[in-house]
């Protein structure tokens, strides 16, 4: 199977379909209920056939958050969000992408996150490099009073003087494939509130572009493939950025 | 003259001009310094020359974050940003736009800031309302506990349990037309750092859709006309949303 080419034309179908949506209400109409809680709307429905209909005919195992896990005793595993950032998406936020991961028993293969409005492939296979639209990417260096990151907390916390610039865009898989493309430093939510459908396929990315990616404690991050678990994710480009994340969020 | 057809060819000209360096580090090559002591990057370069090919002619007053002032003594004077966001431009983030404000005897007349990478075009002529693609806008209903701002501090703020979700996005005269269109419900810059040039454009046009614009202090904001006063800004959909801001920057 090549991956690669099965998730790009997974994601390419879904830009057809949904990309006519983007910043329109219909595109929110609620249809339904995630596994995870969440709401289903349209965007998402649309989303769900197209990667029903290319991944049910290969009987592997499928891990996505609108349709939650379907186990097929297969080695295996695909891991979906079809849109990552739907609520910018709705909103007319242009910060939003489609997020694709393969395992083979149960460990990383292939990652591939892509952002439909700027048509980047961010796509890694485990152990061979990251890349943005085949051109080989890797996390920036870090330099303290220059450092850029996107942060989500439920406590206040006082970055000032820490950073020298915030954005928080509100797609944090996308924001991870940002982590290993050099644009942002680093970008951690301490909510217990991310999902492997959210960063499995940017994981094997930033990994491969040299990011350290560990949970809120900073010990190596551990995540099932499943769709209802969250967790506390740390990704940062350098030691001493996840030190002062780890300190500043104790 | 047509302000607005004038002010989309501008813009369409960078666009064709600008946005092969999209994400690129040729693009942020230095070229000079602008009035307000940035630095001129190549594609600032590339913008401004378009901007002074098609309004040199004219005999317009001109004020320009790149070119400064030049003063006619027109009744006319156009402010431009022609990428507001440059910095998420050179790095890769899809939030940029260009702006485009024309004053008559100083007063507001016509306000286009225009997304490339989504292709909106937010405008209004003062008095008769702000479209988005030709569609009337208003700003969003206030609900408090669905609140989306926006912020930049130099202070430490807790907004925690005071709004329900933070994007910060990193250009001033964007994320003021997407409180006009109802994307956010607010936005500011607490840091006497926001020049004319940046807000002009979309000064008009949240004015149409219905934002409340104040200084630091929620008095009504006052701006000049040139390229290098720095103003801290508050846009709000909402009295109640202004009140709460006011009351946390304190």
């Amino acid at each position: 199977m090549d991956w690669n080419k099965l998730g790009l034309k997974i994601a390419k179908e879904i830009e057809k379909d949904v990309m006519p949506f983007f910043g329109k209400k219909e595109g929110a109409k609620i249809v339904g209920h995630s596994p995870s809680g969440d709401t289903t709307e349209l965007i998402d429905r649309i989303s769900e056939d197209i990667v029903l209909k290319h991944l049910k005919p290969l009987n592997v195992n499928i891990v996505s958050e609108e349709i939650g896990t379907i186990d097929n005793n297969s080695k295996w595993t695909v891991v979906i969000d079809p849109i990552d950032g739907s609520f910018n998406f709705t909103k007319g936020i242009p910060f939003f992408g489609f997020c694709f991961a393969v395992f083979k028993n149960n460990k990383p293969y292939y990652g591939l996150t892509y952002e439909f409005l700027t048509k980047s492939t961010y796509e890694a296979f485990a152990g061979k490099g990251a890349f943005l639209n085949g051109e080989k990417i890797k996390v920036k260096k870090y330099i303290e009073k220059e450092a850029l990151i996107s942060y989500y907390s439920k406590k206040n916390l006082n970055l000032i003087g820490k950073i020298k610039r915030v954005r928080i865009m509100g797609a944090f898989g996308v924001e991870m494939a940002y982590v290993a493309k050099g644009a942002l430093d680093g970008v951690f939510d301490i909510r217990a509130h991310v999902r492997t459908t959210d960063i499995a396929s940017s994981y094997i990315i930033c990994k491969e572009a040299g990011a350290i990616i560990t949970d809120e404690n900073g010990d190596e991050l551990k995540f099932d493939l499943n769709a209802t678990d969250r967790y506390s994710v740390i990704v940062a480009n350098d030691k001493r950025l996840l030190k002062m994340i780890l300190e500043t969020i104790k």
